[in-house]
């Protein structure tokens, strides 16, 4: 049987330079947007909406959802709260559906829905989402980065490499991506001392001077959830 | 004063993310178009035009140029010849106007015409980029890989590291780019024993498949030339 490759696209802006009518989708924005998903799930949110513009979070806020939304790392002003994970507590979130909007990571889920089947990944989740990917059997893995903004994002990347690792020790899986190539390299550069690593990176410096740095820990601790989040008709659920 | 930033586009798709209106752009496709381009001068040629189409490549033909023009590194039938930069050797290119298009290569070229200026960057003339980027004085610096059809390449992330390493070493520069701080590490990981590491790159691989990695040595060499090509009204030309 012909192993299943694992590939790696660092923007939603380049998915269409690939083919995803056979791979299963992984979407990926550690700071924040995906951690905030897993962590909402982790207190038992019943599903999340992904809505790419604010507009259409505006009108579901006026529908009487929950609305998270934000752009560039600040809360929107009609929204409930914004896309630190921190905000997504089970008092607020256990049983609702949940309207989200973000700067990256709710695009990359949209351009994700032309896969086989796409779901949600982050640290929180790591070894989840990879026994998830092994457990389709077939289909190829992309490991879709939200990146910032058309740009390359190392925190992304660095999350890419840790699950193409996992994947990788699993002799269904191969690669002849420089993209996982990369990823795999960096992650082995970060691993032994990932916070010290962190200081390169451009968004942690970013979400410091808005002050919203607090989440770094929470983010880049592996494995406090085992849900995956799946889009299913257009929502986010956990099977 | 403030310092000047240096930045890493990986993808010419993705140029248009970032205001390179105040920088300097220099363009890399380490295989095989920059490399090409930077032998082609080496070698005497007066000038190179960048042609994007195929259609293009053939008008130029049809008017009397010398044409060099590839898609996927097969040469094209009505080419002179394709981009291995054996091909422009002296007694074919010396004084003569060239007009090339290749996969990746001229799309990026004439993408970075919003930048201050343009130049052509590659291993071969690795030494003399990083003194036309010093010698500025002022602007940014903004690397543009090609990459392969909107993907990331390892090969053009690893000249982006070479160069940036250089530069970085001049406290007139600075850097707030994650995609910088991959490509030194990538580059860091590379330079020891770069052509074991080369084993890695998809690129190489395609090449090899098509018998047209004879190459590799030639292209990772560095600083065979001082010629830095500069694009003028259009053209590449030495200044």
């Amino acid at each position: 049987m012909d192993k299943r490759t694992i590939e790696v696209c660092f923007n939603p802006e380049n998915l269409e330079y690939f083919d995803i009518s056979n791979s299963h989708v992984i979407v990926v924005d550690v700071l924040r947007a995906t951690s905030a998903i897993c962590a909402a799930f982790a207190n038992g949110a019943k599903s999340i909406i992904p809505i790419p513009t604010i507009e259409e979070a505006r009108i579901a806020k006026e529908k009487g959802y929950l609305v998270a939304a934000e752009r560039d790392g600040k809360t929107l002003n009609f929204a409930d709260f914004g896309n630190s994970p921190f905000n997504f507590t089970a008092d607020r979130v256990a049983g609702k559906d949940i309207a989200y909007s973000t700067t990256n990571g709710t695009k990359a889920i949209v351009k994700a829905s032309d896969g086989l089947s796409v779901a949600i990944g982050s640290f929180l989740n790591l070894a989840a989402i990879a026994k998830w990917a092994k457990q389709k059997q077939t289909g190829n893995v992309m490991i879709l980065c939200a990146g910032w903004k058309g740009r390359f994002c190392l925190e992304d990347a660095l999350f890419a490499g840790a699950l193409a690792k996992i994947l990788l020790s699993d002799s269904c899986f191969t690669t002849h991506s420089d993209s996982v190539q990369a990823s795999l390299q960096l992650w082995s550069l970060a691993q032994g001392d990932i916070f010290a690593y962190l200081e390169l990176v451009a968004q942690r410096h970013r979400l410091k001077k808005l002050g919203l740095d607090d989440v770094l820990e929470y983010c880049f601790t592996p494995n406090s959830t085992d849900k995956v989040p799946e889009l299913v008709d257009g929502k986010l659920v956990v099977l």
